[in-house]
């Protein structure tokens, strides 16, 4: 639930308009749930690339004056979210270098899961490694020696990285937006003002005024420049994608659409999907906000029962009140969530959220409930249990941390002292998607990994999981 | 809506635990809805005060540091909004002074409709002045000479001042709750492992784990010192209350319980009479979020047309934001709504909110859906039109700001641009109250003020409102 | 030494230019050895006041968007040092306060002898105080009713108080420039592109490009408003000043003018007569820097011994090196100075300093040269032991804390372990003055007071010396 | 003078004791004057290596929880200075990288003349460079593949680089202090505590209570490590030195000793030569304080004009005052310097400064000495004209800012306004050296340049200096 996991990006980026920057700087606000760690920009005048990075939210990030000084009429940017336990800025993005054919700045969302080899090869024949990144990987690649030209080199390495990814590459007269073949990552174009945008969620589109055109395409490396758009095709064609479908259920924003459809619908699908398969006798129904609100509307109109709100967010919980938070060891209490008596006490109520990882804070706010003195309470969770890694992007715990790992349902109410419990069943959560269900991955629910991963490198990850995270 | 109008302060106090600074920063945090512009915090040790003041939210004016330094067991805190154009320390509460006795430190929320008048009189006497907030008035008063005790001058002074006002008063050894004979503003008491709490909401209570008590009485002037709890009366007693209702309607926390009534659950009561008075058909009802969320939940429980979300609310938008916003000249964008194309494209929706102050955001918003497509808008608001000043501690704009003043419903619905437009009526608002309708004051609708004001003052209020802001 | 004692405070005043505020900005920059604890503004647009204040140095305090805040052709500034543990911002200055007649700004350097019985009589007739400074005594005493005009009020005010001073005076439409009787402490009057400046030394007006007119003289309250200067007297008339002997030979900054002389030419005598009051047979001369550099010169001019420099500071010392510093304990190492081997080891050398307060960064300084191997150390201080507390606004440690409290010199030698010592006398330090000997105050050497202090206040001023520190 | 030139970097090292980041700390700020733009750590405990890097004074960089994250026996630290208009966070020192056999960390002081050349073979080849700095083209050849062990590859590629650099090498067990086979800049070992530091002059060492061993030699790489000190020649073994005269009268603390020798009694003893070529009727002598202490105090003892102090130094000048000073249009004032009227008016002045670069502060002192009036205006200065660039990492102004630019002396002395000028001559200053003045390069004063440029290096150099700029 909400602050339980974290996915590594997201990405902005702007061709030709006056306010680029500027338009980045909002871009990037409006993606600042998929990394809240660090942000970075990278613009160009045409000429050379200028770049500015830094810890923490967007609006910390970046003060009016270091956006004067990055003003240029083309832009990259990129929020992240850093696994290691203090956040570097070395690991910031976009990375800027220069090579032997001027200056190249990469931002990247995903996983890519050969990078570990690539990067040894590369440490073997002399290369240096500033950052812990995938994406220093996939510059090395980009800035080889032999390519007559820089769309060469691109799609020559693109071809060459294998996993999730969604890139933009920017050069002082080109950028380049890239998404991997089995478009694992959403990215997406719109218009503004006669030019172009590239964002990975619509809803960065619409809160600028742009216009969304269509989604980079699986195996697509669309270049813009002066001359417009040139899009190439990359990697050899798979028969279906493997888009995540945790993207749909928990990451992206409700009011962003993902493979043409609304994200807000899709939960609120899952929502009357599970009524139907976990349905109960109770009387008021509430979400845990706001990640459950979607599923809980959809659980309340297919079952009936009626809507309500049971607890109460608390807007002005940030990060700001982090530490004295966890200074907090004597009394257990939780300063976001605060309850309404009058709609739990006496009442058997069905509490719907998006997913449970780790279970934590699923157990303190069961606690919180239960001590308003409800009848019966009933967890319904808006997909299938999570019972394995991720290798392509989502920062999950380790698999002993995941509440689901080798536990049964049944237990699991146990531990969490609900009444009753409902998962949404893989099948369940397959037939509420707009389009293939094939076309989906669905590996953390269901073990079945759409991309081999190089052996010793799953090894690897799976006993320094930080040391992998990418972005 | 939201950011229009802001009421002047909070109160919590703790008496006699061991971390009653931290609890006191966190009592203010959850009242930080009541005022963002500065905080303050005094502590005793029973024999000295203590203050640590600045501008800001709780989370930025209180570092680890300052809680160390203030560490006390007994403690006053207040949060407050400025309404003077630059917000300055100098009006940051508690106030503390030296005076004859000893020291004294008054935390005050509410606004006295005789201070100018008191404050003359001061003045003419020869004191000075280093604020321009009403409690440094009530100071003045209890620093009088001539009270053989403590409590006398605090209960001869609360006498002498007459409005709306809710204080806490800090000595050495002894913690004051005052709620003025009308009961405009909420004070509540509540224990805490054996000890005794105070807070301008019950949230506060519940967030910190403590237990609701009661309200302070109108009237009443709660001493609490090592030897207990010492409860006195002052003012003549009054026939009935005057509660202000725009503190169950807009200001109070949904999750707090006002006059022993959940605020959501009221909200949803307007919400089912608004539906009652202002009917339509209509496909979707949704709020503007979160202001207007139990009042159209109640809404579309009476009117039987499902509930949705046609807006999503950015919870990253927050001050950090306020300027890059406010330099946008050239392009009209709201970074905090989104819409939800889905439910509104082709739609009849019905949109609900709490209130319409000056209109400004309305017209933004209704702008905002109107792009997205919707076949009819119809808004309704779950209060009458505001046409009048507060004189008691709300600090709306000027008459003239007010979009409802001199304006018919019909008149006001076509400036928004929307299908219809119900307010709620002052009946059907009051018949939603779950105790006695007299004993609410409800003067910016009605115009029927329960408290006479000095000519004077009411002039000078009029022509310069903002420098009689109290706090 | 430097950081041993610090006075109170800085004053400086613009009238009537358009850039008043960014020159009181410079002014006090350039008086900020005056005190570095806190830093404030109050200007004028002839129609109301305004302020800033701040904990730090005038650099910290005000960013350019403060001082574009205040910007006004009227302007006075304060800089203070807070003896205090942990300095408040309450305390800072200049002070302004509302009253009968309007608003009147207030900022001194100073200590009243009779504050502490004035306050007694003000708090026994109801006032409120917000600080502990004596400053707002002052304020108390302006704001009394029963005068017909702002003039009359002030010098009725200043007739009242009795001690230390030198105030600035700002109401909107004239500005005040005060010095009491005896002439305690410096205060002068400059020209700028025609019109007046004030400032607490000659340096701040050499500084700013401004021409000297003169001292305020003791007993002057010099008004000045748009129709020009009107001096007024006040006081009885005293037979002789008192001035500060101690601003001379240490606050005063070298490159100051008081009473018409130089500083630097002042301390250069006191080191020349030094030299014939305490001989010896040496190879080089060299200053404790830089607070010994001028007598260490005088001493090497007129022994004829070569000066040099044996120490050489680190210019990047300051306060932000304070913490670190404070967490040193194994190793005892002094990041403010260094050695010349080559001046020192082997050598007869005679240190200058200008005085020894407490003794422990002199103690310390020694045994650093020490370790360098000299054949001898001998210390020439150019002022007579200091025994007894002021009174009069300088903030010398307790009497226990001063090294020359019950010791006799050649006790003070062994205990800073140096081979001769010569402290100058007070008759040697007074032919060293360019005027009359009896126009000056040395009572901290003498313990000759030159005026009566109340014996209540006495008392309790050697009891709780920090309450009473003025500013 | 003072704020016009700017040399690039200082270094220093902990090999093994407890508090050897703390160290590295107070090292580094000893060293401040060496660079004030941007400082670094990076410490190791054995395994593995931690850095932390800023922008800023060494005591804003480094709070003490960045101290205690880097906590390690083992530490290097870097302060250095950017000659890029905005200097920028990713040339900050020391680099830390991975690569093929582990991690390593560089820091550099100095310039090599065939970086470029090495950067484009290595660009060629397909690396990529994340700074403009030389550094990372060291790093770059480290990270070669082919070697056996460390060793062998850090002399290898020290062997490769050309001109001038002192470089401190850390990998997780082992410290490498290296110089270049001509000595350019200096570096000195020292003991503390049993173990051993190194540091770019010998003031860091005293201040930490070290004792000075010897510096590194010429063309050596000192291995440090668990098994002592390894010292390895490299490079051709060059007849005589190029040790950088502008360090010894200019850019090194007064009280460091170079070459075994104060540079303090050095800079006396130019002072004296300077009497010596320059002798002048005169009252009296006094320095541009603080660089012309040194030489004014040589000048005085040789010629018997009496010394003295004609200028006032603000210690509370620093930085902060930059923004402020900057916006000055119309007065132009100096906030720095003060001048003390009795010394100046009416005497014949000699005033000695250690150097005159671009002459844009000597215009403005003169001028400031010439409104108090003096009868004579003498300016010796105690180096010969500058009029080439330096190649070996001195951020000299470009050829065209030079005041000795294709002006004879008669010319400066002119446009200075001075009623005469002396620069030392070559010759004389050669005398000055404690050793041998071939083992000196002076190309600044001479052009005569001790290594071989790369002739298109060069070429990019007077064309862009910037971008060259190490650090």
């Amino acid at each position: 639930m909400g602050s339980e996991i974290h996915e590594a990006c997201g990405l902005f980026g702007v061709w030709n308009l006056p306010d680029a920057v500027e338009l980045t700087f909002r871009g990037l606000f409006t993606l600042q749930h998929r990394g809240q760690e660090g942000a970075g920009i990278v613009s160009s005048n045409r000429e050379r690339l200028r770049s500015h990075r830094g810890l923490g939210l967007v609006s910390e990030v970046f003060k009016s004056a270091d956006l004067e000084l990055l003003k240029n009429p083309i832009s990259i940017g990129h929020v992240r979210y850093s696994t290691a336990g203090s956040p570097t800025l070395q690991n910031a993005q976009p990375i800027l270098v220069d090579y032997w054919r001027g200056q190249v700045a990469v931002a990247h969302n995903g996983t890519l899961v050969n990078a570990q080899v690539l990067r040894r090869e590369f440490e073997a024949a002399g290369s240096i490694f500033q950052t812990t990144s995938d994406t220093e990987t996939i510059v090395h690649l980009i800035a080889r020696p032999g390519f007559s030209e820089n769309r060469a080199a691109i799609l020559d390495s693109v071809q060459r990285i294998k996993g999730a990814f969604c890139l933009l590459i920017l050069t002082p007269r080109e950028l380049v937006a890239v998404r991997d073949p089995h478009g694992f990552r959403p990215l997406c174009l719109g218009t503004l003002e006669g030019s172009y945008v590239v964002a990975s969620e619509t809803c960065a589109l619409d809160l600028l005024g742009a216009k969304f055109v269509r989604e980079i395409k699986p195996g697509e490396a669309l270049f813009i420049d002066d001359w417009g758009l040139d899009s190439r095709r990359f990697g050899e064609p798979q028969k279906q994608r493997a888009q995540c479908i945790f993207e749909k259920i928990y990451f992206a924003r409700p009011d962003s659409r993902l493979n043409g459809e609304s994200v807000h619908l899709f939960r609120q699908r899952l929502g009357r999907q599970l009524a139907r398969e976990y349905p109960v006798e109770a009387d008021v129904v509430f979400p845990v906000p706001d990640s459950g609100n979607s599923a809980a509307q959809g659980y309340a109109l297919e079952s009936g029962i009626p809507l309500d709100q049971g607890f109460i967010r608390n807007h002005y919980v940030g990060r700001t009140f982090i530490d004295p938070d966890a200074k907090d060891r004597g009394r257990k209490v939780n300063m976001k969530l605060n309850t309404v008596e009058e709609v739990i006490r006496g009442k058997r109520i069905v509490v719907v959220d998006d997913s449970v990882v780790r279970g934590v804070t699923t157990v303190e706010k069961i606690r919180q409930l239960r001590e308003v003195g409800p009848k019966e309470i009933h967890l319904r969770v808006s997909c299938p249990p999570i019972r394995n890694p991720c290798f392509y992007g989502i920062d999950f715990p380790t698999k002993e941390e995941l509440i689901a790992n080798g536990r049964e349902v049944h237990e699991i109410a146990k531990m969490l002292d609900v009444d009753s419990m409902g998962y949404l069943s893989v099948e369940g959560m397959l037939s509420c998607v707009p389009d293939e269900p094939m076309d989906y991955c669905h590996a953390c629910f269901s073990g079945n990994y759409p991309v081999q991963i190089d052996p010793k490198q799953t090894k690897e990850m799976l006993e320094h999981p930080a040391d992998l995270k990418c972005d």
